[in-house]
């Protein structure tokens, strides 16, 4: 039970991932919404686009031609934000010069792939079953695993990983980088510019802010609690609360977590040490497919439509000190904006970006609507 | 002159007012958009709306009427996020019980405002001449004097402010408050849900993240640089470089800052140390007026739309120790999050929310677009 007190009152949370607050309000739920709405009608997609550049067989911009795929296709992307080839830059602040240190510069190399998820143009995750998304993870997986340094106390196991690369599937890396982002964009309110089911895969020469500061929150709890994870104990506490759970298997849980931003925000976290990608077993890799489709298909029924969000996978640097390796926690943020309907969403605007994160409904409330959404997929199969 | 090699690889810039990074690809901006587009038609707005809860005379969802004001008004909003009487709440974490600190929260109480620009419903700050901007600076620098706690170091000087409160434009505190956010969200873009002129100042028991975030970073800053303040160090600097100031007078300069997140971000950054807005003589008052006029204008030349973006003013907190008081320095953030026109917008999302935050065009190349944007007004006067 949460303290009930925290239904009627506005509140603080702490996130303890990333040692920051936000502030709850719970009777503001009664507003009225006036403002913008975003666009509710959903377009009927063909199952092929032959305008897709990621559609099999069509051509991308950089004139390139897609293969005949069947299950998940991966390239570099036309328009990547990093480049494998740059000049190399860094200027190291130094205390008697206060420029230095007020315009300080990294130079960032990296790759950024695009990963189809399926052939198909109108699917979406909710849309495929728990064996569909199987290859997906297995993708994932496998382009992880590929580019794990070989000092990385993970790069044995990546060796000896059951999955095997398909020709094209998994471009290999030309060097060794710190972090590989995987995440996906989906629906246009979350600036998705193309509705073929699909997600990104950026890595970098450096450690990105978001899993930096959860990396050294994790390390620091796993140290001044006797080698326990921040993520294991809280996965366990909110197991047995149960108010916040949304569903769960042996090898993981969803939740709206404790300090929840986005309205219905859920996370997935592994229920026992998973460092990352590589460390499941077959058995799990299919556990996670099913509870990425269980927050897809949920997500739909809740306001009966295709649900936009962010998602990303937060694991374990491709190369990091065995401290960092060690302190890594397997889990997956979902990130949604709507917050009453197919068209009203939550901005994160003035008071957010200036002062600090807001919302109204609690996460106790956002998981037991995502609880009763379990059923069939409001819009059945897809033809 | 800045390394000219970052206008072409892909880099990292430091934040140092919030100690974070972000990520910069300049030669991402040839990438082609064909996600969703903003909303470009511009309504003609009435000079009243019979509609409008924000025009003078009319009524609130509370049922209150407005009075028949004639430059400002302030109200407390009747959708309050934070309020001024509920039940006390803390629970204080203990080591020996992992659940009170992985589930920690603070109750919050406060005050939100409503205040409005103008009585005129079709006007944007952008519209208003500096000298029509100064009763707003006026009424913020008198609800912010308000609201001080009788222990700030600034105490006195708002006792002695050469402003005196109208009737009815700024409700007294009951309470003793630690912040004070004032901020706007302008267009439904930035989730604002009346195009009447106005902005939100929100009043609380906590101090947030961001002004706190930064208070940390200046203080820091203040003690290992022989009491130099952060931010006038900066604004020296970048007017002796000049090429990522848009505008200045006397009194402040406007930046887009080496660390911008927003394509078109500013920072208005007074030129000399300024702890807080009951720090402006009336001089000062106006110039800052004409500073926030330039930016607004400059907007909406850019792309020849009303532009939307959320600003926010961070100055001393209400209540805070001397040190805290001493580390604060006056300026207003601008976040804006059109990209390429009225309707391409930049998305944060997946990779920013995710990883780290993301930018296209330089902060340079945004300067230099709004320094030749100082024109009039593109639209001409309002009727
Ligand atoms: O108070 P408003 O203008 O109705 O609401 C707007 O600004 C608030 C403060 O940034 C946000 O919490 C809301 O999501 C946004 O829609
Ligand atoms: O790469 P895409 O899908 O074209 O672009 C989208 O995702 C990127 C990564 O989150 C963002 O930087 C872009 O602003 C967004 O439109």
């Amino acid at each position: 039970m949460p303290d009930k007190v925290l239904d009627d009152i506005s509140h603080r949370r702490y996130n303890p991932l990333t040692d920051s607050w936000l502030l709850v309000s719970p009777h503001r739920t009664k507003r009225p919404w006036q403002g913008q709405q975003e666009a509710a009608v959903e377009r009927e997609l063909p199952e092929y686009d032959p305008k897709c550049y990621l559609c099999p067989g069509n051509s991308r911009a950089a004139g390139d031609r897609n293969p005949q795929y069947e299950k998940t296709f991966a390239f570099v992307n036309d328009y990547s934000a990093v480049k494998e080839q740059q000049p190399d830059y860094e200027n190291n602040p130094s205390s008697d010069d206060p420029e230095s240190w007020l315009l300080q510069a990294q130079g960032v190399k990296g790759v950024c792939y695009v990963l189809t998820f399926s052939p198909k143009h109108h699917l979406t995750l909710a849309d495929l079953p728990g064996k569909d998304i199987l290859p997906i993870v297995e993708h994932w997986t496998r382009i992880y695993a590929n580019h794990l340094s070989a000092a990385s106390p993970l790069a044995k196991l990546a060796g000896e990983l059951d999955l095997s690369l398909g020709p094209q599937d998994s471009p290999v890396p030309k060097d060794e980088y710190r972090y590989m982002q995987i995440f996906e964009n989906k629906g246009a309110a979350m600036g998705c510019s193309n509705p073929h089911p699909h997600c990104q895969v950026w890595t970098t020469s450096t450690l990105p802010e978001e899993p930096g500061k959860e990396l050294r929150q994790m390390a620091k709890y796993r140290s001044s609690h006797g080698g326990r994870h921040l993520l294991q104990d809280y996965v366990e506490l909110e197991l047995k609360k149960g108010e916040r759970v949304v569903w769960h298997n042996d090898t993981f849980a969803v939740v709206c977590p404790w300090w929840a931003i986005w309205p219905f925000e859920v996370v997935i976290i592994a229920r026992s040490h998973l460092r990352s990608l590589v460390d499941l077993s077959a058995a799990q890799r299919l556990h996670l497919a099913e509870a990425i489709q269980e927050v897809a298909r949920r997500y739909d029924n809740l306001f009966g439509t295709s649900f936009p969000y962010s998602s990303g996978l937060h694991q374990a640097p491709l190369a990091g000190s065995e401290e960092e390796v060690e302190s890594s926690y397997l889990h997956m943020h979902f990130y949604p904006p709507l917050l009453r309907s197919a068209t009203v969403r939550k901005f994160l605007v003035g008071y957010e970006l200036m002062a600090e994160p807001q919302r109204d409904i609690t996460p106790e409330q956002a998981a037991a609507r995502l609880r009763d959404c379990g059923g069939p997929l409001y819009r059945g199969k897809v033809a």
